[in-house]
Protein backbone atom coordinates (compact mmCIF):
# COMPACT_ATOMS: atom_id res chain seq x y z
CA UNK A 1 0.00 0.00 0.00
CA UNK A 2 1.39 3.37 -0.98
CA UNK A 3 1.96 5.64 1.62
CA UNK A 4 0.26 9.40 1.09
CA UNK A 5 1.66 10.74 3.95
CA UNK A 6 5.31 10.14 2.08
CA UNK A 7 3.65 11.67 -0.84
CA UNK A 8 2.36 14.78 0.73
CA UNK A 9 5.48 15.63 1.95
CA UNK A 10 7.46 15.14 -0.92
CA UNK A 11 5.03 17.22 -2.94
CA UNK A 12 4.93 20.10 0.15
CA UNK A 13 9.02 20.12 0.14
CA UNK A 14 8.89 20.65 -3.81
CA UNK A 15 6.87 23.67 -3.66
CA UNK A 16 8.92 24.75 -0.78
CA UNK A 17 11.72 24.32 -2.94
CA UNK A 18 10.64 25.98 -5.85
CA UNK A 19 9.65 29.00 -3.71
CA UNK A 20 13.72 28.88 -2.48
CA UNK A 21 14.77 28.50 -6.23
CA UNK A 22 12.48 31.42 -7.41
CA UNK A 23 13.58 33.62 -4.42
CA UNK A 24 17.43 33.12 -5.17
CA UNK A 25 17.29 35.29 -8.15
CA UNK A 26 16.83 38.38 -6.27
CA UNK A 27 20.52 38.02 -4.73
CA UNK A 28 24.06 36.58 -6.50
CA UNK A 29 24.27 33.12 -6.16
CA UNK A 30 27.40 30.86 -5.46
CA UNK A 31 28.06 28.81 -8.77
CA UNK A 32 30.71 26.20 -9.03
CA UNK A 33 32.35 23.87 -11.24
CA UNK A 34 32.31 20.23 -11.39
CA UNK A 35 33.67 17.34 -13.84
CA UNK A 36 33.78 19.95 -16.44
CA UNK A 37 33.43 23.59 -17.17
CA UNK A 38 30.55 22.98 -18.54
CA UNK A 39 28.99 20.75 -15.42
CA UNK A 40 27.51 23.12 -13.13
CA UNK A 41 26.30 23.41 -9.50
CA UNK A 42 25.49 26.17 -7.74
CA UNK A 43 24.73 26.85 -3.58
CA UNK A 44 21.04 26.27 -4.39
CA UNK A 45 21.88 22.56 -5.37
CA UNK A 46 23.66 21.55 -2.27
CA UNK A 47 21.24 23.67 -0.10
CA UNK A 48 18.32 21.78 -0.81
CA UNK A 49 19.55 18.73 -1.28
CA UNK A 50 20.93 18.50 1.68
CA UNK A 51 17.62 19.80 3.35
CA UNK A 52 15.47 16.93 1.60
CA UNK A 53 18.18 14.50 2.78
CA UNK A 54 17.87 15.46 6.56
CA UNK A 55 14.00 15.59 6.35
CA UNK A 56 14.24 11.55 5.36
CA UNK A 57 16.72 10.91 7.73
CA UNK A 58 14.34 12.54 10.21
CA UNK A 59 10.89 11.24 8.90
CA UNK A 60 11.77 7.57 7.50
CA UNK A 61 15.10 6.28 9.40
CA UNK A 62 15.89 3.30 7.75
CA UNK A 63 15.54 4.42 3.70
CA UNK A 64 18.44 5.21 1.76
CA UNK A 65 18.88 7.69 -0.87
CA UNK A 66 21.17 8.01 -3.79
CA UNK A 67 21.57 11.82 -4.57
CA UNK A 68 23.40 14.18 -7.17
CA UNK A 69 25.26 16.32 -4.34
CA UNK A 70 26.67 13.78 -1.83
CA UNK A 71 24.79 14.47 0.68
CA UNK A 72 23.13 11.14 0.31
CA UNK A 73 24.18 7.33 1.19
CA UNK A 74 27.14 5.00 -0.75
CA UNK A 75 24.40 2.00 -1.49
CA UNK A 76 25.82 -0.92 -3.29
CA UNK A 77 21.83 -3.32 -3.43
CA UNK A 78 18.96 -2.15 -4.02
CA UNK A 79 17.40 -3.79 -0.40
CA UNK A 80 14.48 -1.30 0.95
CA UNK A 81 13.41 1.64 0.49
CA UNK A 82 15.85 3.65 -1.29
CA UNK A 83 14.98 7.57 -2.99
CA UNK A 84 16.94 9.50 -5.48
CA UNK A 85 17.74 13.10 -5.76
CA UNK A 86 18.08 15.30 -7.90
CA UNK A 87 17.77 19.07 -6.56
CA UNK A 88 18.19 20.77 -9.61
CA UNK A 89 18.06 19.02 -12.84
CA UNK A 90 19.03 21.40 -15.67
CA UNK A 91 21.35 24.02 -13.88
CA UNK A 92 23.07 24.83 -16.38
CA UNK A 93 19.36 26.57 -17.77
CA UNK A 94 18.96 27.73 -14.15
CA UNK A 95 21.95 30.03 -14.72
CA UNK A 96 21.70 30.78 -17.56
CA UNK A 97 18.02 31.14 -18.37
CA UNK A 98 16.37 31.38 -15.13
CA UNK A 99 13.51 28.75 -16.62
CA UNK A 100 13.78 25.43 -18.05
CA UNK A 101 14.77 23.48 -14.85
CA UNK A 102 13.71 21.23 -12.34
CA UNK A 103 13.28 19.06 -9.31
CA UNK A 104 13.57 15.40 -9.61
CA UNK A 105 12.64 12.66 -7.14
CA UNK A 106 12.23 8.87 -7.31
CA UNK A 107 10.59 6.39 -4.81
CA UNK A 108 11.77 2.69 -5.03
CA UNK A 109 11.34 -0.53 -2.62
CA UNK A 110 13.97 -3.63 -3.61
CA UNK A 111 15.05 -1.88 -6.69
CA UNK A 112 11.31 -1.97 -7.92
CA UNK A 113 10.02 2.03 -8.91
CA UNK A 114 6.91 3.08 -6.37
CA UNK A 115 6.87 6.51 -7.68
CA UNK A 116 8.17 9.58 -9.20
CA UNK A 117 8.02 13.13 -9.16
CA UNK A 118 9.09 16.21 -12.28
CA UNK A 119 8.62 19.24 -10.91
CA UNK A 120 9.41 22.49 -12.99
CA UNK A 121 9.06 25.35 -10.65
CA UNK A 122 8.94 28.36 -13.39
CA UNK A 123 5.75 27.09 -14.73
CA UNK A 124 4.73 25.71 -10.90
CA UNK A 125 4.24 22.34 -13.25
CA UNK A 126 4.30 19.08 -11.39
CA UNK A 127 3.89 15.65 -12.66
CA UNK A 128 4.11 12.47 -10.34
CA UNK A 129 3.58 8.80 -11.17
CA UNK A 130 2.34 6.31 -8.01
CA UNK A 131 2.87 2.46 -10.12
CA UNK A 132 -0.52 1.19 -9.68
CA UNK A 133 -1.97 4.42 -9.10
CA UNK A 134 -1.44 6.51 -12.46
CA UNK A 135 -0.23 9.69 -13.59
CA UNK A 136 -1.20 13.09 -12.93
CA UNK A 137 -0.24 16.74 -14.35
CA UNK A 138 -1.00 19.17 -12.17
CA UNK A 139 -3.38 17.24 -10.05
CA UNK A 140 -5.47 16.10 -13.03
CA UNK A 141 -4.91 12.42 -14.44
CA UNK A 142 -3.06 12.91 -17.20
CA UNK A 143 -4.31 11.83 -20.96
CA UNK A 144 -1.17 11.87 -22.98
CA UNK A 145 -1.38 12.59 -26.91
CA UNK A 146 -1.14 9.98 -28.74
CA UNK A 147 1.87 9.20 -30.71
CA UNK A 148 1.51 6.40 -32.94
CA UNK A 149 4.99 6.45 -35.16
CA UNK A 150 8.33 7.89 -34.61
CA UNK A 151 8.13 9.12 -37.99
CA UNK A 152 4.60 11.60 -36.71
CA UNK A 153 6.58 13.15 -33.33
CA UNK A 154 9.70 14.79 -32.16
CA UNK A 155 13.23 13.32 -30.87
CA UNK A 156 14.64 14.48 -27.71
CA UNK A 157 18.66 14.39 -26.67
CA UNK A 158 20.94 16.25 -26.65
CA UNK A 159 23.20 18.05 -29.59
CA UNK A 160 26.48 17.01 -28.05
CA UNK A 161 25.46 13.34 -28.33
CA UNK A 162 23.94 14.02 -32.01
CA UNK A 163 26.58 15.76 -33.30
CA UNK A 164 28.88 12.87 -32.51
CA UNK A 165 26.46 10.46 -33.71
CA UNK A 166 26.25 8.15 -30.48
CA UNK A 167 23.86 5.41 -30.51
CA UNK A 168 23.08 6.56 -34.11
CA UNK A 169 21.55 9.23 -33.46
CA UNK A 170 21.71 11.13 -36.49
CA UNK A 171 19.55 8.07 -37.83
CA UNK A 172 16.92 8.63 -35.15
CA UNK A 173 17.21 12.08 -36.28
CA UNK A 174 16.29 11.55 -39.90
CA UNK A 175 13.31 8.66 -38.87
CA UNK A 176 11.52 11.17 -36.62
CA UNK A 177 9.62 14.38 -37.54
CA UNK A 178 11.71 16.71 -35.85
CA UNK A 179 14.32 16.62 -33.43
CA UNK A 180 14.83 19.00 -30.41
CA UNK A 181 17.51 19.70 -27.80
CA UNK A 182 15.97 21.38 -24.36
CA UNK A 183 18.96 20.75 -22.21
CA UNK A 184 17.71 19.47 -18.84
CA UNK A 185 16.49 15.77 -18.72
CA UNK A 186 13.38 16.38 -16.25
CA UNK A 187 12.21 18.78 -19.24
CA UNK A 188 12.38 15.78 -22.08
CA UNK A 189 11.01 13.48 -19.49
CA UNK A 190 8.02 15.60 -19.53
CA UNK A 191 7.40 15.77 -23.14
CA UNK A 192 7.72 11.88 -23.63
CA UNK A 193 5.36 11.01 -20.52
CA UNK A 194 2.91 13.84 -22.07
CA UNK A 195 3.31 12.47 -25.76
CA UNK A 196 4.72 16.15 -26.55
CA UNK A 197 7.56 14.13 -28.01
CA UNK A 198 8.04 10.51 -29.83
CA UNK A 199 11.00 9.50 -27.57
CA UNK A 200 14.06 11.00 -25.18
CA UNK A 201 17.46 9.01 -26.17
CA UNK A 202 20.52 9.41 -24.04
CA UNK A 203 23.88 7.42 -24.32
CA UNK A 204 24.71 8.25 -20.46
CA UNK A 205 22.29 9.25 -17.63
CA UNK A 206 23.04 9.40 -14.40
CA UNK A 207 20.90 7.48 -11.94
CA UNK A 208 19.21 10.50 -10.35
CA UNK A 209 18.24 11.68 -13.79
CA UNK A 210 16.64 8.87 -14.96
CA UNK A 211 15.31 7.62 -12.09
CA UNK A 212 12.17 9.61 -10.89
CA UNK A 213 11.21 9.70 -14.80
CA UNK A 214 10.99 6.15 -14.83
CA UNK A 215 8.86 5.37 -11.92
CA UNK A 216 6.56 7.73 -13.90
CA UNK A 217 6.90 6.02 -17.09
CA UNK A 218 6.48 2.19 -14.82
CA UNK A 219 2.77 4.41 -13.45
CA UNK A 220 2.03 4.98 -17.22
CA UNK A 221 2.99 1.75 -18.93
CA UNK A 222 5.62 3.33 -20.95
CA UNK A 223 9.27 1.74 -21.71
CA UNK A 224 12.22 3.66 -20.05
CA UNK A 225 14.96 0.85 -20.65
CA UNK A 226 18.87 0.79 -21.26
CA UNK A 227 19.60 1.27 -25.53
CA UNK A 228 19.96 -2.66 -25.66
CA UNK A 229 16.24 -2.99 -24.12
CA UNK A 230 17.29 -4.05 -20.79
CA UNK A 231 16.21 -2.79 -17.64
CA UNK A 232 17.88 -0.40 -15.96
CA UNK A 233 19.14 -0.29 -12.24
CA UNK A 234 19.39 2.33 -9.83
CA UNK A 235 22.30 0.76 -9.07
CA UNK A 236 24.10 2.34 -11.72
CA UNK A 237 23.97 5.12 -14.49
CA UNK A 238 23.15 3.73 -17.79
CA UNK A 239 22.14 4.83 -21.44
CA UNK A 240 18.28 5.35 -21.77
CA UNK A 241 15.68 5.00 -24.34
CA UNK A 242 12.26 6.37 -23.29
CA UNK A 243 9.01 5.74 -25.46
CA UNK A 244 5.77 4.21 -25.41
CA UNK A 245 6.17 0.45 -26.88
CA UNK A 246 5.92 0.72 -30.06
CA UNK A 247 8.07 3.76 -31.18
CA UNK A 248 10.24 2.36 -28.03
CA UNK A 249 11.09 -0.43 -30.52
CA UNK A 250 11.26 1.60 -33.58
CA UNK A 251 14.24 3.07 -31.23
CA UNK A 252 15.78 0.15 -30.45
CA UNK A 253 16.00 -1.21 -33.74
CA UNK A 254 17.63 1.76 -35.52
CA UNK A 255 20.30 1.97 -32.48
CA UNK A 256 21.18 -2.01 -32.95
CA UNK A 257 20.94 -2.04 -36.68
CA UNK B 1 5.04 59.54 -33.03
CA UNK B 2 3.98 55.74 -32.54
CA UNK B 3 0.45 55.10 -32.83
CA UNK B 4 -0.82 53.78 -29.46
CA UNK B 5 -4.52 52.69 -30.61
CA UNK B 6 -2.62 50.81 -33.30
CA UNK B 7 -0.60 49.23 -30.13
CA UNK B 8 -3.55 48.49 -27.95
CA UNK B 9 -5.57 46.55 -30.95
CA UNK B 10 -2.48 44.72 -31.86
CA UNK B 11 -2.12 43.89 -28.25
CA UNK B 12 -5.71 42.93 -27.56
CA UNK B 13 -6.00 40.60 -30.88
CA UNK B 14 -3.06 38.80 -29.79
CA UNK B 15 -4.84 37.71 -26.23
CA UNK B 16 -8.01 36.75 -28.69
CA UNK B 17 -6.43 34.62 -31.44
CA UNK B 18 -4.48 32.94 -28.19
CA UNK B 19 -7.62 32.34 -27.06
CA UNK B 20 -8.82 30.54 -30.09
CA UNK B 21 -5.96 28.77 -30.48
CA UNK B 22 -6.46 27.36 -27.02
CA UNK B 23 -10.08 26.58 -28.00
CA UNK B 24 -8.97 24.58 -30.83
CA UNK B 25 -7.41 22.15 -28.56
CA UNK B 26 -11.19 20.73 -27.82
CA UNK B 27 -11.72 19.38 -31.33
CA UNK B 28 -10.04 18.20 -34.24
CA UNK B 29 -8.16 20.83 -36.36
CA UNK B 30 -7.74 20.13 -40.18
CA UNK B 31 -3.73 20.00 -40.97
CA UNK B 32 -2.04 20.22 -44.04
CA UNK B 33 1.40 20.06 -45.31
CA UNK B 34 3.20 22.79 -47.44
CA UNK B 35 6.19 22.47 -49.95
CA UNK B 36 7.26 19.85 -47.84
CA UNK B 37 6.13 16.91 -45.48
CA UNK B 38 7.58 18.80 -42.34
CA UNK B 39 6.07 21.74 -43.36
CA UNK B 40 2.69 22.06 -41.51
CA UNK B 41 -0.43 24.58 -41.82
CA UNK B 42 -3.48 24.12 -40.01
CA UNK B 43 -6.94 25.70 -40.16
CA UNK B 44 -5.62 27.93 -37.26
CA UNK B 45 -2.79 29.45 -39.05
CA UNK B 46 -5.31 30.07 -42.04
CA UNK B 47 -8.25 31.46 -40.18
CA UNK B 48 -6.20 33.85 -37.81
CA UNK B 49 -3.94 35.51 -40.71
CA UNK B 50 -7.29 35.96 -42.66
CA UNK B 51 -8.74 37.80 -39.56
CA UNK B 52 -5.63 39.54 -38.75
CA UNK B 53 -5.68 40.89 -42.50
CA UNK B 54 -9.34 42.00 -42.35
CA UNK B 55 -8.76 44.39 -39.85
CA UNK B 56 -5.68 46.23 -40.70
CA UNK B 57 -7.50 46.60 -44.12
CA UNK B 58 -10.66 48.51 -42.53
CA UNK B 59 -8.78 50.00 -39.61
CA UNK B 60 -5.74 50.97 -41.61
CA UNK B 61 -6.50 51.13 -45.97
CA UNK B 62 -3.24 52.28 -46.82
CA UNK B 63 -1.08 49.52 -44.79
CA UNK B 64 0.23 46.57 -46.49
CA UNK B 65 0.42 43.42 -45.20
CA UNK B 66 3.24 40.45 -45.73
CA UNK B 67 2.28 37.12 -44.34
CA UNK B 68 3.34 33.73 -44.15
CA UNK B 69 -0.30 32.09 -45.45
CA UNK B 70 -1.15 34.19 -48.77
CA UNK B 71 -3.61 36.45 -47.49
CA UNK B 72 -1.67 39.38 -47.46
CA UNK B 73 -0.49 41.55 -50.22
CA UNK B 74 2.62 41.10 -53.06
CA UNK B 75 5.16 43.90 -51.58
CA UNK B 76 7.45 45.40 -54.09
CA UNK B 77 9.01 47.56 -52.60
CA UNK B 78 9.03 49.18 -48.83
CA UNK B 79 7.21 52.47 -49.03
CA UNK B 80 4.87 53.13 -46.24
CA UNK B 81 3.25 51.25 -43.20
CA UNK B 82 3.77 47.33 -44.31
CA UNK B 83 2.88 44.86 -41.59
CA UNK B 84 4.35 41.27 -40.94
CA UNK B 85 2.25 38.80 -39.93
CA UNK B 86 2.89 35.10 -38.86
CA UNK B 87 -0.17 33.46 -37.00
CA UNK B 88 1.33 30.38 -35.58
CA UNK B 89 5.19 30.56 -35.40
CA UNK B 90 5.96 27.07 -34.68
CA UNK B 91 3.14 24.83 -36.33
CA UNK B 92 4.90 21.86 -35.57
CA UNK B 93 5.04 22.28 -31.60
CA UNK B 94 0.97 23.43 -32.05
CA UNK B 95 0.44 20.42 -33.45
CA UNK B 96 2.48 18.11 -32.11
CA UNK B 97 2.78 19.43 -28.57
CA UNK B 98 0.46 21.82 -28.21
CA UNK B 99 3.03 24.43 -26.51
CA UNK B 100 6.36 25.97 -27.69
CA UNK B 101 4.47 27.85 -30.54
CA UNK B 102 2.99 31.12 -30.83
CA UNK B 103 2.10 34.59 -32.96
CA UNK B 104 4.77 37.13 -34.21
CA UNK B 105 3.43 40.66 -35.90
CA UNK B 106 5.95 43.12 -37.12
CA UNK B 107 5.25 46.79 -38.40
CA UNK B 108 8.07 48.86 -40.57
CA UNK B 109 7.64 52.39 -42.08
CA UNK B 110 9.35 52.61 -45.23
CA UNK B 111 11.01 49.56 -44.49
CA UNK B 112 12.17 50.52 -41.15
CA UNK B 113 11.31 48.84 -37.92
CA UNK B 114 8.52 50.75 -35.92
CA UNK B 115 7.33 47.55 -33.98
CA UNK B 116 7.11 44.15 -32.79
CA UNK B 117 5.26 41.57 -30.61
CA UNK B 118 6.09 38.14 -29.93
CA UNK B 119 3.22 36.41 -28.05
CA UNK B 120 3.17 32.79 -26.59
CA UNK B 121 -0.52 31.82 -25.71
CA UNK B 122 -0.13 28.66 -24.06
CA UNK B 123 2.19 30.63 -20.85
CA UNK B 124 0.24 34.09 -21.75
CA UNK B 125 4.02 35.32 -22.55
CA UNK B 126 3.93 39.06 -24.56
CA UNK B 127 6.98 40.80 -25.47
CA UNK B 128 7.01 43.86 -27.69
CA UNK B 129 9.18 46.45 -28.15
CA UNK B 130 8.42 49.62 -29.68
CA UNK B 131 11.83 51.58 -31.37
CA UNK B 132 12.24 54.66 -29.75
CA UNK B 133 10.31 53.45 -26.42
CA UNK B 134 11.89 50.07 -25.24
CA UNK B 135 10.76 46.73 -25.10
CA UNK B 136 8.53 45.43 -22.91
CA UNK B 137 8.03 41.61 -21.19
CA UNK B 138 4.09 41.12 -19.97
CA UNK B 139 3.90 44.87 -19.51
CA UNK B 140 7.22 45.63 -17.47
CA UNK B 141 10.39 46.68 -19.08
CA UNK B 142 13.12 44.07 -19.88
CA UNK B 143 16.03 44.18 -17.92
CA UNK B 144 17.75 41.41 -20.42
CA UNK B 145 20.61 39.22 -18.76
CA UNK B 146 23.99 40.29 -19.19
CA UNK B 147 25.82 37.61 -22.06
CA UNK B 148 28.87 39.17 -21.97
CA UNK B 149 30.61 36.24 -24.37
CA UNK B 150 29.43 33.43 -26.29
CA UNK B 151 31.22 30.92 -24.71
CA UNK B 152 29.19 31.56 -21.35
CA UNK B 153 26.33 31.35 -23.00
CA UNK B 154 23.30 29.18 -25.30
CA UNK B 155 23.54 28.96 -29.34
CA UNK B 156 20.17 28.80 -30.29
CA UNK B 157 19.43 27.13 -33.94
CA UNK B 158 17.68 24.37 -35.68
CA UNK B 159 19.31 20.86 -35.86
CA UNK B 160 18.67 20.67 -39.42
CA UNK B 161 20.97 23.18 -39.97
CA UNK B 162 23.91 22.46 -37.37
CA UNK B 163 24.15 18.54 -38.63
CA UNK B 164 24.71 19.99 -41.74
CA UNK B 165 27.37 22.67 -40.59
CA UNK B 166 25.65 25.43 -42.09
CA UNK B 167 27.30 28.66 -41.48
CA UNK B 168 30.11 27.48 -39.88
CA UNK B 169 27.46 26.03 -36.87
CA UNK B 170 29.36 23.68 -35.54
CA UNK B 171 32.30 25.81 -34.76
CA UNK B 172 29.78 28.08 -33.23
CA UNK B 173 28.57 25.18 -31.22
CA UNK B 174 31.87 24.55 -29.97
CA UNK B 175 33.07 27.94 -28.85
CA UNK B 176 29.43 28.75 -27.41
CA UNK B 177 28.61 26.93 -23.93
CA UNK B 178 26.18 24.66 -25.25
CA UNK B 179 23.63 24.87 -27.87
CA UNK B 180 19.32 24.30 -28.12
CA UNK B 181 16.99 23.72 -30.56
CA UNK B 182 13.56 24.61 -29.30
CA UNK B 183 12.14 24.65 -33.20
CA UNK B 184 10.42 27.66 -33.44
CA UNK B 185 11.89 31.41 -34.47
CA UNK B 186 9.66 32.70 -31.90
CA UNK B 187 11.09 31.06 -28.96
CA UNK B 188 14.83 31.75 -29.97
CA UNK B 189 13.88 35.23 -30.43
CA UNK B 190 12.71 35.41 -26.61
CA UNK B 191 15.53 33.67 -25.33
CA UNK B 192 17.97 36.09 -27.13
CA UNK B 193 16.15 39.13 -26.11
CA UNK B 194 15.64 38.34 -22.39
CA UNK B 195 19.57 37.38 -22.34
CA UNK B 196 18.70 33.89 -21.75
CA UNK B 197 20.88 33.02 -24.53
CA UNK B 198 23.44 34.45 -26.30
CA UNK B 199 22.52 34.22 -29.91
CA UNK B 200 19.97 33.03 -32.49
CA UNK B 201 21.59 31.79 -35.89
CA UNK B 202 19.53 30.91 -38.73
CA UNK B 203 21.13 29.91 -42.51
CA UNK B 204 17.66 30.75 -43.61
CA UNK B 205 14.60 32.65 -42.08
CA UNK B 206 11.52 33.86 -44.01
CA UNK B 207 10.42 37.91 -43.55
CA UNK B 208 7.19 36.82 -41.28
CA UNK B 209 10.15 34.91 -39.47
CA UNK B 210 12.37 37.61 -38.46
CA UNK B 211 10.74 40.52 -38.90
CA UNK B 212 8.81 40.92 -35.43
CA UNK B 213 11.74 40.00 -33.85
CA UNK B 214 14.05 42.33 -35.66
CA UNK B 215 11.63 45.12 -34.61
CA UNK B 216 12.43 44.48 -31.07
CA UNK B 217 15.98 43.86 -31.62
CA UNK B 218 15.79 47.14 -33.11
CA UNK B 219 13.75 48.79 -29.84
CA UNK B 220 16.62 46.83 -27.32
CA UNK B 221 19.91 48.58 -28.87
CA UNK B 222 20.42 44.68 -30.18
CA UNK B 223 22.05 43.26 -33.40
CA UNK B 224 19.39 41.48 -35.49
CA UNK B 225 21.38 41.18 -39.17
CA UNK B 226 22.14 38.68 -41.92
CA UNK B 227 25.27 36.44 -41.30
CA UNK B 228 27.65 38.72 -43.67
CA UNK B 229 26.66 41.45 -41.00
CA UNK B 230 24.24 43.21 -43.67
CA UNK B 231 21.17 45.00 -43.31
CA UNK B 232 18.01 43.07 -43.42
CA UNK B 233 14.93 43.43 -45.65
CA UNK B 234 11.56 42.89 -45.07
CA UNK B 235 11.66 42.54 -48.88
CA UNK B 236 13.22 38.91 -49.10
CA UNK B 237 14.27 36.53 -46.74
CA UNK B 238 17.79 35.87 -45.30
CA UNK B 239 20.45 34.57 -43.38
CA UNK B 240 19.80 35.40 -39.72
CA UNK B 241 22.29 36.17 -36.69
CA UNK B 242 20.71 38.08 -33.32
CA UNK B 243 22.51 39.20 -30.27
CA UNK B 244 24.36 41.48 -28.30
CA UNK B 245 26.82 43.68 -30.15
CA UNK B 246 30.04 41.85 -28.31
CA UNK B 247 27.93 38.42 -29.55
CA UNK B 248 27.16 39.38 -32.44
CA UNK B 249 30.83 40.07 -33.59
CA UNK B 250 32.18 37.20 -32.28
CA UNK B 251 29.81 35.08 -34.58
CA UNK B 252 30.02 36.80 -37.52
CA UNK B 253 34.19 36.08 -37.27
CA UNK B 254 33.27 32.23 -36.54
CA UNK B 255 30.74 32.11 -39.42
CA UNK B 256 33.05 34.35 -41.97
CA UNK B 257 36.72 32.58 -40.90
Amino acid sequence: MFDYQLHHIVVTWLRYAGDIIKNSFERDIWIDTKESDRDLVTEMDRFLEKDLVQRIRSGFPGHRIISEEGFGDTVRDTKGFIWTIDPIDGTMNYVKQRENFGTMIGLFYNGNPIAGYLYTPMDDKLIYGIVGEGVFVNERRLKPMDVSHLKDSILLTSNEYLLRNDLNLQEIHAAAFSSRATGASILKFMQVIEGKAATFVMPHSHVWDFAAGWAICEALGMKCTQSDGSPLSILQGSSLVVANPTVHQEVLEIINQ
